[in-house]
């Protein structure tokens, strides 16, 4: 379904794939800081953080998959289908639909520790979008630009916001579910493993990278969260932006759905549609998609933050291969 | 180590992911048809198939690492080191080094059918490049335009060539074990499994993708062959060239070895340095590189194909970064 | 550490495995109806149903292990080192001790419904038997003859009573986890699964048992889990008393832990210390030690049940082999 | 289908489990010293080692599935489905049916070392016992008193005798390929693992046994090759005979079959019919089965062992329960 992750390198990184079997027409959307973003039970900002990430837009409305302010906090909403559970709007919360949460926190959020204070007497209310536009089942993770992150999960118990020492974020089951799960593989490292198994045979380490052989590579959200993991904790500390946003999609690659191999209704397959990251000081939004390999980049900064209309650019979704000759 | 897929969708595209430790300096190599091909116990070829692939030139000579020929005949050595085996110079057999064995099939070969039985009476002959160049342990994968693949192996044993009915290789073991460990995987499906476990009582699909929970995400070669074979099998079939040459690198990026994962020496890591991939019918060579996510082609029939001396395009290895605004 | 089955023959099996490092002493305990059962917080019970399990007696006092009673309930404590909290005695609420919770549900209850109604005031109050014996950790499955059970666990969360649609319980996570898990099992079958990897290619059933090629092995907690379940539900049916207890001690094998597989300190392993099973209707506990591969038998219902003093028969340990000549 | 294992404990412990759907009619069968055994292509040994094992008997004689003899080597024939292939009688070759083979070898063979020279000229011949019992396709396990073990394997190459370094074998695949399989392992401890997955992120060791989480519980030879390995690797060595045996049949225990989880053909299920095991050095034959978990035993030389007809003693199969009350 989706893979969020945040990655430390001097700066933090973080972003997602998103694994959906349709294309929604999301396009970069740059909120700027006088754009007035409305809520349904909570007082309309006229003023707030400027906003860049992947969405979509209705009604003028800026409906955020994922997206990164100007202070260097990130946010994205990935499927939670099953435990997620909101509830009717209840007097004395702030209530917030769950398609407004990820502005809600984007807006006014400077640090994870921001965003969970403004989390603390939340209720996600069971309001759709529209009639036709029915709100998704979701859990959501923030980052921001000090490695810090947290899980927001919203279930028939109510409210929870985990401090999430991974920084990593797939799908159903709940968070603490996902992070114990890593102790099954607390024997999975890089390096080829001493014989442990029957010590006084020679049991030959016939290939590289034995080290890894019990690694999932599943596409269901327990074999994601591991493997996305393990590749995050490993990777390298690059020493160029291009060098460290070229490793964090490389990560994300490590959890890519292909097409074909995740079929989720006859003949309908889940494949990642685009993977995205943010350099969480620098406000630059990057992504790729399936169909085209090349990086994208789309700068904050470089618009106009005081603007009160959206901003969008399409994704650019064509393969350019460039040819040598 | 290395995976090498044939991609079949309506054309054929074949081609590999080298992984290693060390950037051996490897271009895009072109040896047109008069360009005389040089064997250590061999006649010389001055007239031949035109080749195309990723190769390091020594000498004005190609070792290369994989290829295509004009004819759709594709190969690629790779890693075998264990079980290779190479052997003296033998009166009566058709003697050929180990790091010639790619041109000199290319050369001659239309079809596997044909390279296999220019591979009938051969011997790989121990015979290294020079003192400083060592031969490396390898084995093959050969593949044709009409599909079919096979696996040249030469063990103590003496030399195996194996019909692929996968079309895929890694590296150790050898080829029938590799294949064996696939009914391991049986049940593996990108369809979420009936519950055969326990029909009696429910165990909800808490996440979509549970049929592929049991595939292997490791570093090491029996994992990156089940994976990279499921993936290729289950892959769609693209409505255009660039669709398919697109689907074709998803195949790879299956099993690419993100930097940081296969520890083969005391902070040393091996990683996915390319990926390149052919239409065999075309003669266009594709690749991309860890550093550059961006496709890359060098179409042969654009070159004059009539000529003597090898034609080499460097790698293009800089991220261009496609910035928005 | 434990894994204690329900098995559904005719008649119901219920019992568990013993795993441990070191033997604590137990007996074979009967607590006739008439022993006065006293609770530190709770009125104590003059008469009550009788009660046949494996216990250690301190001061007179039967600490069950496990054990079932004359109507049919059984009960089981396993270790649960983590989650397991207990909670200072309460106002209001029935407070019991976790050393008294089995006699106290096995002496009131004939259903697992009656025992739900038990702990529905219930407080797992933090009370040690002594200082010497400190009270363990601890969570517990209850099953009646009815086929029916359920799993009690005391967390930080406070005490939750969970329906057991598998009749298994083993240890550490929390039950909804354990069960969550199942899930990833779902292909796992005893028949050779179709080929749905590769269905173009010919993938030999090289083996038997192919379709169970993912059942886990571990003496881990989820790993049993998995195991014991999936060999309860695929255990044949019996035709005699003797059948079924066999095939009972079957299934409790499936997942035992061999001497040397678990080491829970250096040169300290946990095994299977003993495994039993009652018949929950007869009242006839059978139990084999990991010494002595015999089964034993103490029928509570040849006993006087009326009597008002711990009825002991110590555990056979002593390996008696059928010499045939 | 079936496990053979060697165990060293001051003295050596060497059986089998026998796996299948039908019980044959085996008997724990003596063939004494003078007794004649004659082979089809072989001339006739009339005075020889005398040997016990489990057999059927036909037409007077000995069809063992398994046995020793009174120089302490015992042999195993275990399903090989697949590559097994015996060839036609060969001139100037030591012409042996397979199921000549057990009493050929441990008739004459007072050690491993013998073994090997007796089969350096042999031809497994392609001859039925008659029409009605055909040659079933197996390999061997040969073991001696030194703890020296051998594989045994007729395939379409021809007769192989490997060193077999763990004392175990199971069936298909190919030994080798067996062997190399456990390289997949090397992680697997009894320990729990440090955590090397992320070192930097608290992975809690939730559950005891962690180190043993990627232990494989499959019926498939596979599985039971690594499990059966791992646990005889790690049992510890005992103080007594009945101690030693005690352990040896907890180790084939770790690789039982229990009824229902191994569907061969339509509600046919395999299981572990018997497990026997003999002290190599005292010839004394012990067993239980699936039946009966009573240890039994038959010690050779309590027989006249120079005399020449067959002792039989029949299974004890019925389950004798030690009733304590």
């Amino acid at each position: 379904m989706c893979t969020s992750v945040i990655y430390t390198a001097g700066d933090y990184y973080f972003g997602r794939n998103l694994d959906l079997e349709v294309n929604l027409g999301q396009e970069v959307v740059i909120t700027p800081r006088n754009k007035t973003l409305e809520f349904r039970e909570m007082p309309n900002l006229e003023h707030h953080y400027a906003i860049i990430g992947m969405s979509i837009v209705r009604d003028d409305y800026p409906l955020y998959f994922d997206g990164v302010n100007e202070k260097g906090v990130g946010m994205a909403g990935l499927n939670f289908d099953g435990p997620a559970h909101y509830f009717p709007v209840q007097e004395g919360k702030d209530n917030i639909a769950s398609f407004e949460l990820v502005p809600y926190i984007l807006a006014a959020a400077s640090s994870v520790a921001e965003a969970k204070k403004l989390l603390s007497n939340a209720n996600i209310a069971n309001i759709n979008f529209s009639d036709k536009l029915q709100a998704a089942p979701l859990h959501w993770i923030i980052a921001d630009k000090t490695g810090a992150s947290v899980t927001v999960e919203s279930t028939a118990k109510g409210l929870n916001v985990y401090d999430n020492p991974v920084g990593v974020l797939t799908n159903n089951p709940e968070f603490p579910r996902q992070l114990l799960n890593l102790s099954n593989y607390r024997s999975v490292a890089p390096a080829n493993p001493a014989n442990v198994f029957a010590p006084n045979v020679d049991l030959p380490v016939y290939s590289r990278g034995l080290g890894t052989h019990f690694l999932p590579g599943g596409m269901d959200s327990e074999s994601r969260f591991v493997k996305a993991t393990f590749t995050k904790m490993h990777a390298p500390v690059g020493n160029s932006e291009v060098e460290n946003i070229t490793n964090y999609f490389h990560i994300l690659q490590s959890v890519e759905q292909q097409k074909g191999l995740d079929e989720v209704a006859p003949n309908t397959f889940e494949y990642t549609i685009y993977s995205d990251g943010s350099n969480l000081k620098k406000g630059i939004f990057y992504y790729k998609t399936y169909e085209n390999s090349q990086i994208n980049a789309v700068d904050m900064h470089k618009e106009d933050l005081e603007a009160s209309e959206l901003i969008t650019y399409p994704v650019q979704n064509k393969q350019i291969i460039n040819q040598q000759n």
